[in-house]
């Protein structure tokens, strides 16, 4: 099932690592039916698509107090006190993260410096589906909070019965999401993006999807409101020598494969016996799980590599530039010195990836499809942005005034030129 | 010409501070057949559209080492000296944005950090026309290098000699851009993507452009290359009380003005008599523009707003979010600590847009549009992304292992629940 190569020449490396490319363009059609909709009728639309595809008559969308009261009185006690727990460590971590604002005396009348300031609104999306993905409510609300977002606001998709998970409205509370919506698709992210009566439209959206989700994202973000960044299917890297765990490795990798059929299991090592122990491993665990037809569908594409070398196994990394890696390795430095490109590490024999999926402190909103290599997953910066501010004295415009007639007059920018010019005039006939 | 609107209700704001709104599906098309020569043809398509669109038949598309000698021999020293002077401010404030990693001791045995790596292929985009932009090489050129990326190459469109205005390659050389081709267009940004023979494909994509460089970056972004922003036409916005000087407040209004005719330019005051003052001043200084027609143009589109009080110019800038804010008030503290939507900021009469775009040290690459509710400009961050890791000790996974099963049992991802238990167990039987 699996595919394995041993000692591939560094020319094959890329069609090895290929990803399966995804096609969206036949959902822009549906993306832009449903937006136009959304402006044309606001809230009356997202009841008719969320009657449409979550089958549920809505009769308001905005989750009352009373719900949220609920959720906490149902949810039992040992996953509240986790989610508290993962709540401290996340937030610990992002807190870390606060940005500081830098001031740089450039020469003498001239300081410039940049300041942060919060995104004033920003929209979360969480998923609908067979699992409450209240995890995701922890990593988007969280850094939102710490960074001082004014108005953060969730949609997340209703049950057939109009609810909504009492994990996923603990949480929200939890955290201090300021209102939740029960819409999710496209029309949740067309109602974020354009703004209805009940839902206002925001900056900037953030949040995990399918490919409906996905496509109405990048509708979004070409009409002018952000996204935290493009999406792809999950995937993971795992590197071990002979130091690593053959079980433990095993168990990462399905954690991977259970996420669904189109999930990216990699497994390299410099160790030859290693791949075998490792597919055994899989193959014994695969047995007990309740998700083994999803996970076996995703190891069907999943690569065994035997590599020569440290050295190649670092280059192969960083040409794949997976968003997770596990690192299992004697060398555990040189990787971590020369590591180039990867959404989150998890270093050694004892730190799965489900612990920063869940409750160590990182972010699990990272790039995928080989976008680490120029994204950064979501973190405190994401709901950030920064100002420059300058501020130039009579001085300052007299030092650097001719620098700066000098290079507008050469971009033939005669009016730029211009706005020094008088001002050095006005100084000189003072 | 202009319009001017005195203590218009808050309900209009809206509609007064519209853009114009741009549409570039047509050249969705335009751009996929590029693309598709240049994956299919490289560098003979390269070539095939430069003559095309830039009239003249390249046969090399890399600048030589005797051609960049050949800028500098012939470029004016004056000129040169500017350069040199606007490198040491913009390179010693973007210094001061170098990233601290940050080191996070979770709970004992839990420790995380995040660690920023350059993006390692950088493409640099500098337009041709009518000006040569060697200002635009030295802002996206100088934190480039300063974050380390290991390939920054550049393009730009040659003109109808096959040459490249001497003061933007003088201004590469001396920023350290690594290579530089005569390209330009959207088939530039086909290349700097996809890549050929002789330009590298790369991870990130910079610089201005005109609508079919802006629908080529659209593209990029979809196929997975990030792109610095998204792009709109240029704009300011000047608040002046009584304190400003009409005069000066002309001249950056003309300057931005003098960009193109689609350039936003908008003047808020709190004192009735300042807009009249100004208007004259436009008027008086417009005569003598060379770029008049361009600048009048624009101006038809301007805005003159009175508004009742400071706190009612702060909120109309918050919402229109101005790629440049020049502030010249009394009151100047308030408006810094207040202000949470601008690019960038200049302050008092002595500080004019020029100086930012030249050579005071901040970086001229900005959100325009209203970007700048959740965008910031482009800055040594941008160069960067950053990983986090983890490392969890034995100690670590007891202490925090029951919270991490609990919310995977409760995400029904059971493998993410055994990857925690298989290692607790293999504790235990120790």
């Amino acid at each position: 099932m699996a595919k394995t190569y041993t000692y591939p020449d560094k020319s094959l490396w890329q069609s090895i690592l290929q990803r399966p490319t995804h096609k969206s363009e036949d959902l822009q059609n549906t993306v832009k039916e449903i937006f136009n909709a959304i402006a044309f009728k606001g809230d009356e639309a997202l009841k008719e698509f969320t009657f449409k595809f979550d089958k549920v008559q809505m009769d308001s969308l905005l989750v009352s107090e009373a719900e949220f009261v609920e959720a906490e009185n149902i949810l039992n006690l040992d996953l509240k006190l986790a989610i508290q727990t993962a709540y401290q460590n996340i937030k610990k971590f992002h807190e870390a993260q606060k940005p500081k604002d830098e001031y740089v005396h450039i020469i003498e009348g001239i300081d410039c410096w940049r300041k942060s300031t919060p995104i004033d609104k920003v929209g979360l999306y969480v998923p609908g589906g067979t699992a409450p993905l209240f995890s995701t409510v922890l990593m988007l609300g969280i850094p939102a909070v710490i960074a001082g977002c004014e108005q953060i606001i969730l949609c997340t998709p209703p049950n057939k019965e109009g609810k909504i998970h009492p994990a996923i409205l603990y949480a929200a509370k939890y955290v201090g999401v300021h209102a939740v919506y029960k819409v999710g698709g496209i029309q949740a992210i067309g109602a974020l993006t354009i703004g209805t009566e009940t839902i206002p439209g925001v900056y900037k959206i953030f949040g995990p999807g399918n490919q409906y989700v996905t496509a109405a994202k990048q509708m979004a973000s070409l009409q002018g409101v952000a996204i935290d960044m493009p999406a792809g299917p999950s995937e993971v890297l795992v590197f071990a020598d002979g130091s690593g765990d053959a079980d433990f490795i095993a168990s990462d990798l399905l954690s991977q494969a259970e996420h669904g059929v189109d999930s990216q299991v990699v497994f390299v090592t410099t160790h030859e016996a290693m791949i075998k122990k490792v597919q055994l491993a899989v193959e014994q665990q695969l047995e007990k799980l309740p998700r083994k037809e999803i996970a076996e569908k995703a190891l069907q594409n999943s690569l065994y590599i035997l590599l020569k070398s440290d050295e190649d196994a670092l280059k192969l990394i960083n040409e794949y530039a997976p968003e997770h890696l596990i690192l299992c390795s004697l060398n555990e430095e040189y990787f971590i010195q020369n590591l180039q490109n990867a959404g989150s590490v998890f270093l050694g024999n004892y730190t799965p990836e489900s612990a920063g999926d869940y409750a160590s402190g990182t972010n699990h909103t990272l790039p995928t499809n080989g976008y680490a290599r120029s994204y950064s997953g979501v973190s405190l910066d994401s709901y950030f942005k920064k100002i420059t501010f300058q501020k130039i004295t009579t001085k300052g415009i007299q030092l650097l005034g001719k620098t700066i007639e000098i290079m507008a007059e050469n971009e033939c920018l005669e009016a730029h030129k211009n706005a020094v010019s008088i001002r050095l005039k006005k100084i000189n006939d003072q």
